[in-house]
C-alpha cells in the first residue's frame, strides 16, 4: 500500500480512480451462450454444465432427497450461526415492508401506494471455492418478506453435480425451495427467457464473476431488471489516533482476500497512524490463506493522509465506497456527515465482516462509486411500489377544472376531455 | 378497435404483445453526439442547438431575466392550477420521505437506514409543441423532498432561442434555478459527462423521444443511474355494466392522443360495454386536435372480452400497464387483488388525466410492461438509503462468535481475523 500524503484537492479525482474494466470482449462471449439457452432452453444448459462444470447433469432442479442430504452434511455449529444471521436479518429487513397512509390531497381525492412484491424473481448465487450461503440469506429473506410468490435460486453444481451443502441448508431455513443446478451466463439467460424447467423471471439478483455480470447487463438492456450494476468489492476505512492499527490492517485484509481486483483505502489526518497500519497490513497479509489476492488487490490500494476531518469527509464522498468503517473516536458524528456510501461501519468494535455475515443489514451493496445513486439490496429491492388514486364525485368537482386548465394548457385536448365528460354529467345532474 | 371475444388463454401473451422496437440504429446516431459532447463539452452543445433546434444559442444557462419575463406571460388562471397541483403533488410525496427507526438485532448491535438525497441529479424535458410543464412539477418536488443538493434541468429551446414561460415558471414554483436551453441525446450526454456550464450528475430523469431514451440507455451502462427505461405510453381500462362509454372512450383517447406508437387497452366481460365504447370512441376521435396521432394509436389497439373478473385481473396483471383505470362497479375490490401496474384509477370518477396533472401522485410510471418489476418515479428515486451499523463491545461478544463461525465456513479468513483480533482484546481485559 503507498502512502500519499496531503494530495492536492485537484488530485483526488484521480488519486481514487478505480481500474477501468472493458466489457465488450467479455460480452461478446456471453451473447451466444445467452442466445443458445434462448433457443435451447435445458438442452443448453446441461450443455453447457459439462463445458463450464466439467459435469453431466440429469436433474436440474435440486431433489427433495439432496435437500436432506445437505441437511445432514451441515455441522451443528454451523447451522446455529445461519439460525442467528437469518434471524438478525429478519429483524432489520422485516421494518422494511411499509404500510403507508392514504393522503386525502384535495377533499375527495384520496391517493396511496401499496408495495408489492414482485411476483417472479431468480436469484444467482455463485459457485468456486467458497461456498456463498451467506448471500443466500442476504437476498432469500428480503425476497420472502416483500412476499414474492415465486423465487428461482441458480447456482452452479461441482464435479459431482452437487451444491455445497450449506447453500442448500441456507436455501432451506429461508423457505426456497426452487435450486437448480445452473452457473454463469447460462444461468443469467434461463432466468431471463426461461426454459423447459426454469421459469422466466422479472428480476434478477446477486454477485458473480464477469461472465454473470455482462450476462445481467445485457438482459437487463433487454427488459429483465437487475439488482444492480456491478464491480469489485471495495471498503475505505477513516482512522485517528484512538484506531487500533491491528483491527485497521484486519479490515483492510478482510477486503483485500475477496479477489485481486478488489480495493481497499484508508484515509486519516495521522502520518503515524498511517504507517503503523501499513506496518500491521504486511505482518498480517503473511498469515491468509489467500495472501495471493490479498497482495495483489493491496498493490492497488492506497492509503491517503488528508488535512483535517471535512477533507477526510470530501474524499470518502468522492470515492462513494461499497463499505465505510469510521473507526475513530467521534465515529457516530462522522457518519452523520457522510453522503455517498453502501454501508456504514461505526467506531471500534462494528468490522465490516459484522455486516457482511449477521449484524442483520445486507451485504449486496453498490460498488464502483454506484453509492453516490444507488442504494444497498432491502426489501425495497423486491417490491413494487403502485400508486392508487379514488376520486369521489365532490373530488372531481373540487379538482377537474384545475386538471382542464393544465391538460388545455398543456394542448392535450383529449385529456382535458376526460374530465370534461365527467364534470358535464356531475353538472347536468 | 379490434374487439376480441374469449380468446384462448394460449393466446393471451400474444395478444397482448407490444410493437417491439429496434433501438440499435438510433444508438449508432447517438453515440457520437455524446462522444461530440464529452470531448467538445459547451460548443458541442451551442453546436447542437443550431444543427437539431434550428438557433444560435449565446447563453445555456436560463438567465434570472428569463425567469421574470415568464412570470409575466403566464396566466394568473395557469398559474392558479400548478400552485393547485404543486400543492397536491406536494402533499403525497412528502410522506414518502421516511425515518426509520433504530433496530437492535442482538443486544449491542444496532443497525438502521438513512434516506439520503442524490447530491446532484439531471431533469429532462421534451420540448416539441406541447410544453411538459407538468413533467417539471412530477420531478422537481420529488427531487426536493428528498434533499438533492444539485439539480439541474435541461429542456431544448425553441427557434428564438427561449424556453416555454409555463415550463420555467413551473421549475421556479418547484424551487429549480439551474435551467439549460440544451434538448435531446446532447443533453443527456452533458448531464452525465459534465461540461464547463453544466455539472455532471448522478442520476437522469425524465421522458424524451427516442434519441433522449437511447442516450439514457448508453450513458446507464456507462455508470450514470436513470430513472427506469422508457417505452411508448399506454392504459388499460375494465369496464363493466355500471361504466359510462362516454367516460371509457374519453380516458382511452386521452391515453391514445399522446403519440402515434401509444398502446390503449380494454377489457370487459360485457360484449355490448365493448361495442358502446368502440362506438363512443370513433365518435369522440373525430372532434379532437390530435386526430392523427389517435387514429394511428387506436389501430394496434385492443377490445378484449373476457369470460369473468378473475381473468380480466389475470390479462391485466400479464400486461402490466402503466396505467390502469378500474371503472367498474366493485372498482376497489379489483384494485386490491392488481399486483402489476404502474398507478390505478378506481371508480368512474377518476380519469388518468387527474393522475398526469393534479391528483398528488407522479406520472412518471413504468411503461412497456415494466410495471412488473420497477415503480414509478417517488422520492424513494431521489435517495439512496444508506445503511449503518454500531455495535459496542459486548455486541461483538455476543455476535462475534457467529461471525467467526461464517466467515470459516465460507473460507473467508481475514473476514474472521477481522472479528477474531477484536475478541481476542477483549478477552484479555
Amino acid at each position: 500500500m503507498n502512502i500519499y500524503i496531503n494530495p492536492l484537492k485537484t488530485e483526488w479525482e484521480k488519486l481514487l480512480q478505480r481500474p477501468l474494466f472493458s466489457t465488450e470482449e467479455i460480452e461478446n462471449k456471453v451473447f451466444p451462450i445467452l442466445n443458445e439457452v434462448k433457443t435451447n432452453g435445458d438442452k443448453a444448459l446441461i450443455h453447457f454444465a459439462e463445458q463450464f462444470d466439467g459435469v453431466k447433469i440429469s436433474h436440474l432442479k435440486v431433489s427433495e432427497q439432496e435437500f436432506i442430504e445437505a441437511e445432514n452434511l451441515v455441522s451443528t455449529e454451523l447451522k446455529k450461526a445461519l439460525e442467528i444471521a437469518k434471524q438478525n436479518i429478519y429483524s432489520f429487513h422485516k421494518n422494511q415492508l411499509l404500510k403507508e397512509e392514504i393522503i386525502e390531497t384535495t377533499l375527495g381525492v384520496k391517493c396511496w401506494r401499496k408495495s408489492i412484491g414482485i411476483q417472479k424473481v431468480g436469484l444467482y448465487i455463485p459457485g468456486g471455492t467458497a461456498p456463498l450461503f451467506s448471500t443466500v440469506l442476504m437476498l432469500a429473506i428480503p425476497a420472502k418478506i416483500a412476499g414474492c410468490n415465486e423465487i428461482s435460486l441458480c447456482t452452479p453444481p461441482n464435479k459431482e453435480g452437487k451444491i455445497h451443502p450449506a447453500i442448500l441448508y441456507a436455501a432451506k431455513i429461508a423457505g426456497i425451495t426452487n435450486i437448480y443446478k445452473v452457473g454463469g451466463a447460462q444461468a443469467i439467460g434461463a432466468l431471463s427467457f426461461g426454459t423447459e424447467t426454469i421459469n422466466k423471471v422479472f428480476k434478477i439478483f446477486g454477485p458473480g464473476n464477469q461472465y454473470v455480470t455482462a450476462a445481467k447487463n445485457i438482459v437487463n438492456r433487454f427488459g429483465t431488471a437487475i439488482d444492480m450494476p456491478a464491480g469489485p468489492s471495495e471498503v475505505l476505512v477513516i482512522a485517528d489516533e484512538s484506531s487500533n492499527p491491528v483491527f485497521v490492517a484486519a479490515d483492510l485484509l478482510s477486503q483485500a482476500e475477496h479477489g485481486k481486483d478488489s480495493q481497499v483505502v484508508l484515509l486519516t489526518t495521522n502520518e503515524s497512524v498511517a504507517k503503523n497500519v501499513k506496518i500491521e497490513v504486511e505482518k498480517q497479509v503473511k498469515l491468509l490463506p489467500r495472501v495471493d489476492f490479498a497482495n495483489t488487490s493491496l498493490s492497488n490500494s492506497k492509503i491517503i493522509v488528508l488535512e483535517n476531518i471535512e477533507e477526510i469527509i470530501q474524499v470518502s464522498d468522492l470515492y462513494a465506497p461499497e463499505h465505510l468503517i469510521i473507526a475513530t473516536e467521534n465515529a457516530r458524528e462522522i457518519a452523520d456527515k457522510i453522503t455517498n456510501s453502501g454501508s456504514v461501519f461505526i467506531g471500534h468494535y462494528t468490522p465490516e465482516s459484522a455486516g457482511d455475515y449477521a449484524s442483520g443489514t445486507n451485504h449486496t451493496l453498490p460498488t464502483n462509486g454506484f453509492s453516490s445513486a444507488y442504494s444497498g439490496v432491502s426489501v425495497d429491492s423486491f417490491v413494487k411500489k403502485v400508486t392508487f388514486q379514488e376520486i369521489s364525485k365532490e373530488g372531481l368537482l373540487n379538482l377537474g377544472p384545475t386538471i382542464e386548465i393544465l391538460a388545455e394548457n398543456e394542448q392535450l385536448e383529449a385529456h382535458k376531455n376526460a374530465v370534461s365528460v365527467r364534470l358535464r354529467e356531475l353538472n347536468n345532474k
